[in-house]
């Protein structure tokens, strides 16, 4: 197989273990050029952001003695947006970001700095995959990396995803053996329950931090919450469209046009 | 009518020309209580970004001299999660997000602040709106702040919107008279061709500004950017349901349970 080039980033920051735990799957596997293009800190939840008001500094990083990649003083999309457009000499044929530190399940999607990472490869026109293990404290990231060496070379095997399409993926944190099966997925309705500590600052002034516990609503028995917690590996494709094309014709029969 | 609240919130600060055109809109119908909960410093481009690493601080802010609302050191979907967990005695009947200067059209759609403060309201079980003008250097916020109230009393008249379905509008930026009409439109493909500009800083470190030329695709007839750009009105259902249901057969016909 000719060799292709796969570009790394993440959200949980350049210097996190699951981008190295990628980088060596990639490596050994040996039919890929490895490319890091990562933010310099953890940029959890930062959504779709991207840096416009502000330059944009990038320096190189080593890790054990040798260039590493690139940490880039930005969120996720920037890197990506940095790698394809400025960084790297060739686009590259496939983009993997992760692994995530915990689940990137159900509308937790949306605020997601590893998804947006992927969601900013589709728009910039690379077959793009985000991985998450769904284990905040002791993650293992051995298998979700040989995992994502897999689902890269497979979708390279086939000319790449579809056009505007990428995929999802959440590994269960359990172990390897314990894993069931891999499953297709839809991106389930689980969300938080947001709860507000209100406190005040020495002088006075009122300011709040934001914490949460899970809401579980309606989880479908194909959806990714339901696959992870019941010991599978969950697989979603999702895309950037964001109509909903299902009411389009709800929305006509308002006369809408009267309102003007 | 019984009065309803309507909470306004934004991504170009709360000392922004839109969205106070939105304020004495609503105030003037006569049939809202307006609540203001928008952030202190422009937040455009943050994508659906959140603060959870450090606290949040709130103060209240003053307009001609009285209480125009509470502005937020956060990102436009703190200001909603803020409002509705902590700050509003009552759960608002509708939000508004804008109005704000330029279109949120096609693939910009996953960068707006503007869009993401309506999306945060959705996921918080409020029927939300986002709007925003075409007109990046002297848009005219009287019409679509009319607009706004005359849309936000429809969607109370019929009991609110579909779960999960906001309404991302775009108002053309030419003079009123010249609008055409309102289209019900589908999200476009429109996009960035990103550009960067490399500089060296005085010690010879790289660094990036990020620009970029609009890069017209597929404009279909009934897309969000072709409707603004003839005259008319645009209005799109969308959601936060990133799953791509038209791949998922596809994705079952790779076999890819063997991967595991």
């Amino acid at each position: 197989m000719k060799r292709r080039t796969v570009l790394l980033t993440n959200d949980d920051g350049i210097g996190a273990e699951g981008i190295y735990s990628l980088f060596r799957a990639f490596e050994e596997d040996g039919n890929f050029d490895v490319k890091v293009v990562a933010p310099e800190r953890e940029s959890s939840a930062v959504g779709h952001a991207i840096t416009v008001f502000r330059p944009i500094s990038v320096r190189d990083d080593y890790q054990d003695g040798s260039f590493f990649g690139f940490a880039v003083d930005g969120t996720p999309a920037d890197c990506v947006k940095l790698a394809v457009g400025a960084l790297l000499k060739e686009r590259p044929d496939i983009l993997i970001s992760g692994i995530n530190r915990g689940g990137n399940l159900g509308e937790n999607v949306i605020y997601s700095g590893t998804v947006s990472a992927a969601t900013e490869g589709t728009v910039c026109g690379v077959s793009s995959v985000a991985i998450s293990v769904d284990d905040l404290k002791n993650p293992n990231y051995e298998y979700a990396s040989l995992l994502a060496v897999k689902i890269a070379s497979k979708i390279l095997s086939i000319g790449g995803l579809p056009k505007g399409t990428l995929l999802n993926i959440n590994v269960p944190g359990i172990d390897r053996e314990r894993i069931k099966g891999i499953k297709i997925t839809v991106q389930s309705d689980i969300g938080f329950k947001d709860n507000f500590v209100r406190r005040q600052d020495p002088r006075g002034r009122d300011y709040y931090w934001m914490d949460g516990d899970f809401l579980e609503r309606n989880i479908g028995n194909d959806s990714d919450y339901k696959a992870v917690k019941s010991g599978y590996v969950s697989v979603t494709p999702i895309h950037y469209d964001m109509t909903d094309y299902k009411s389009l014709d709800y929305l006509k029969s308002w006369d809408i046009e009267k309102l003007i």
